[in-house]
């Protein structure tokens, strides 16, 4: 009486999560956490027309979604200036990351990431048997001549860039990412991620043609929509890019609900408008508060604040424990240089209220 | 300017779908359906429990689900009596038939299902690279001692079996699944689709250890449950295999509102038993209806019911064209010789009265 066999591929993968979620902690803990300011959610919410959407969808959900996503697709369309067959909607961007990995790695083939860059992307392209190529960040940005170099090296399927940036929060501008696609070597996919592109500052959105057959933008309401746990991300294409994703994708895999709040949210503008502005706020909290305990927060054009503890990865790692211990969610998902930072997401003031009377407790904890 | 490379496998895959949605035909047609009959979706509804429970939940989506699907796991536990590594949970059944599917097949990799069954499964099989081998129905029931003797003969990864089974509502006793397990061969996974289980007389389910690692079961919130739009799925087996999936899933893919609906919906067992008993007098009156009109209903442990068009495929198909004519959504998802008939999901009673008076009418146009 035998088990199944598995293929070499994945006999050799390891059972890993990329992330251990907050619940995990406080089941661990043994207690709530006070503020959860850890993983980049919009503590502020969805837009209130997307929670009632959502609320009047709940009793319709014995009907399976719609596969074709007709309807955001179409609103996306209008809104964006592109065509509905530049558009994927997916189960969030970890959805259709794993979907484009699957199109185009086969079994070593190259990838090019940042080391110490967005980690449900790794775990795709491992887990496709890719191999990948990283390369360091320079002054805390996503290196992007160096990036494109890489690819050019090792003859990338994919080269990764996220802007604005999880986790160092930085960005550029989108005419320097529009000069990148002069440098990206033939065949190789630009996935550019803008899971944050809403909090940036103008111009951070490069011009680019949807169907430029060079690159694929992901976006999601997930960070800006507060909808994290509703599950919806898209992507825009080209058109012969974004139909392959029907060769792979689970296409009744999309939440009725989700679907319904994620066109809600979406025609919401001035919820948007406010989540953007109190995500501003918050920064600046996040700030004031990090230079008041001598601590220096780095430049962020997305809903969180990446602070440098001012030392190495083990002080960052003991503050980081210790606002843990005072019931504050928050996480360092960082390779060294950037593990001297921590990484606070934007709260209301009562979050930072309670970031702000955990965090000299946590210093001089990690002080000794 | 070239597009992206694609692996051979996936260049060669086609960009199908293996459904088309009703909301796609809905468009096509120009009007909404009167009665939403074929995708097997439970028309009686979620739990009132349930939908309260995704509507409360819905402001909280702003946080991510717990990737351990803690609660959801613990609950079912508790109810089947079998340990929490014994329970996998995804985004539906068709989530984690693709990767169960990745975790065992790879390219070339021998799978045996039946001929007619569930397309989305095979749609992976294909998907992943790996060939199917397809055993004939047996008198409109999957043929266990073929798929067993197939399975030995290619030396299959994975043989598949639904129980009650899709498409034609017909079961075999959980004896005989046991039994069955004796003649599966060495490093072949059963892999038993119990979707429907929960309409199934007693004695259909069978009796097996959950650590037996020749096994895995899959159980949906999509039919009984009512939440097919709310992707919530779960598999039952030794812990290897369940504990292999963190291997592959999207950790973070599942709805934290499909999350709390399915925990209370699992709890709230007089609603299933309620639309357990709607669902045995639907199929009555279906049967009633069908027989009315010279057809004849075949035995069904599930919520539709087949009926026997009582000539080919082309007639059947021509009635089928009748009934979405007069706006009934039904289905026909089947292979020679199952194709003489048409497939009607169990409805309120106000759906079955359109579609007793659409029928007559479907039929005489058939008939020319």
């Amino acid at each position: 009486m035998t088990g199944p066999r598995y293929p070499e591929l994945i006999a050799k993968l390891p059972s890993s999560v990329p992330f251990v979620g907050p619940e995990v902690q406080e089941r661990q803990r043994g207690a709530p956490f006070l503020a959860r300011l850890g993983a980049n959610e919009s503590v502020f919410g969805p837009s209130p027309f997307a929670v009632a959407a959502m609320q009047d969808t709940a009793g319709q959900c014995w009907q399976y979604a719609d596969a074709t996503n007709y309807d955001l697709i179409h609103a996306i369309s209008a809104h964006m200036r592109v065509r509905p067959d530049n558009i994927i909607i997916g189960e969030g961007i970890d959805a259709l990351l794993g979907y484009l990995v699957r199109l185009l790695v086969a079994p070593g083939d190259p990838v090019v990431t940042s080391d110490g860059a967005y980690p449900t992307f790794n775990y795709h392209v491992v887990g496709y048997g890719g191999t990948l190529h990283k390369v360091p960040f320079k002054n805390d940005h996503e290196d992007i001549d160096a990036l494109m170099a890489k690819a050019a090296e090792v003859d990338a399927k994919i080269v990764y860039l996220s802007n604005p940036d999880n986790p160092m929060g930085s960005w550029h501008s989108g005419a320097k990412i529009e000069k990148a696609l002069e440098a990206l070597p033939d065949g190789t996919l630009l996935l550019l991620d803008e899971a944050y592109i809403e909090f940036a500052p103008s111009g951070t959105a490069p011009d680019i043609d949807a169907n430029d057959p060079r690159i694929i933008r992901m976006r999601t309401f997930s960070k800006a929509y507060g909808m994290a746990g509703a599950r919806v991300g898209y992507g825009i294409g080209a058109p012969d890019l974004i139909k392959s994703f029907d060769k792979v994708r689970n296409h009744f895999g999309m939440s009725r609900i989700s679907q319904a709040g994620a066109l809600a949210a979406y025609e919401d503008t001035a919820w948007l408008d406010e989540v953007i502005e109190l995500a501003a706020n918050a920064r600046d909290r996040i700030g004031t508060i990090a230079k008041a305990n001598g601590l220096t927060p780095l430049p962020s054009a997305t809903n969180f604040v990446t602070v440098d503890c001012g030392a190495d990865g083990a002080f960052a790692k003991a503050v980081l424990a210790g606002l843990i211990q005072e019931g504050v969610f928050v996480r360092m998902p960082f390779v060294s240089p950037g593990d001297r930072c921590i990484r606070i997401s934007a709260g209301r003031p009562s979050d930072l209220d309670i970031f702000g009377a955990a965090l000299p407790k946590a210093l001089a904890t990690a002080r000794g």
